[in-house]
């Protein structure tokens, strides 16, 4: 659990790799805002990322690995979820960058238990800011005051976020090199039971924002 | 000169626009960078950009102007702008991020000069992080090193992104409502000549990049 800990690596490139592309799709997804002060706040959300990302890529360095090296191995999995999750509408794009950020932030906070010291300080302080958070919250209840109608879509949007996430989520345990998966038992979890908390915490949110499962 | 000054306001809503389209547009021409390191170094310029964003709209908001107000007016040249210059390769993405943002920063330095107090240290400080003028630099004559015969066509670029800049500039003069001119008299030059000094100085950081006039 040194400088050299190869979980804390793989996890690195893993949550490095997730950062710059969430950056580059919650850009993207800005222009769906309906005005300058939304659009504002969706790039801030992504802006936030990459302030992220670069923690990541100099804790990385210190540790003697090219960034690259170590995001490379979740690439595919993590475009998978993005191209296969792309958000139609201002509505999907809020719920995306809610339900995203705040499972990410489970998932997190659940492994930064079998960290110690540096590493674990820093899983801490790439969590998303609570302001973000709160925002994409807003933003699904006003659409969904605006529209009862589209709670049914957003939900079914919200579904198959999950659905998307978990089964990208068997390709980056196959692109495991064993370092992620021992992480997680250092945690004190083993995968399905991480698996069912994720989505229980995810349905409870979904409730929390007027959606339902 | 105090909290209310017009010229203050209008050169915010401008330079405001200017970032968010600017994070907009790098954090899209970051795809075209050739490998992750390159990607991340776009996307950082690309945040930066919103950082600074925040910074002029606060300053806005305590002026008690809101920024979409301030920005309204600007949309069209500077989207305009971006819309006639979209790089088509990684050569061009840092040639249009170097040159672009080196001649915004020529243009606020020379404003700087008619504003006083807080306004003035502001536009002070949401001038670019020499960091990334070097990064952007360092890529072209990476790219001039690795391909000379590209000069001719970066050059043509390079000229065609001053010609679409001044261009849209005539439209924001036109859009102005009379505070960014005299702002432009507070600094003690005139328009014709401040557009020959940001010319003269474009020309410059051409040769200086290995490009031709």
């Amino acid at each position: 659990m040194s400088a050299s800990d190869p979980a804390a690596v793989d996890l690195f490139g893993l949550v490095a790799y997730g950062e710059l592309l969430a950056f580059d799709r919650l850009a993207a997804d800005a222009r769906l805002a309906p005005d300058l002060r939304r659009r504002a706040a969706l790039s801030e959300m992504a802006a936030a990322e990459i302030a992220h990302y670069r923690w990541l890529a100099d804790r990385l360095g210190a540790l003697g690995v090219a960034p690259e090296e170590a995001m490379t191995p979740y690439v595919d999995a993590l475009r998978a979820y993005h191209d296969s999750t792309e958000p139609r509408d201002w509505a999907e794009a809020v719920t995306k960058a809610y339900l995203g950020d705040a499972i990410t932030d489970d998932f997190l906070r659940r492994l930064a238990a079998g960290l110690t010291g540096p590493d674990r300080a820093l899983l801490l302080d790439v969590l998303h800011d609570t302001r973000y958070v709160e925002f994409a919250a807003a933003e699904i209840r006003a659409a969904l005051a605006a529209d009862p109608g589209a709670a049914g879509r957003l939900s079914m949007w919200a579904r198959r976020l999950l659905g998307e996430a978990l089964s990208q989520a068997g390709r980056v345990a196959a692109a495991d090199r064993g370092a992620l998966v021992a992480l997680i038992g250092r945690a004190g979890v083993d995968v399905p039971t991480l698996l069912r908390e994720l989505t229980e915490a995810h349905a409870a949110r979904m409730s929390a924002a007027g959606l339902t499962n």
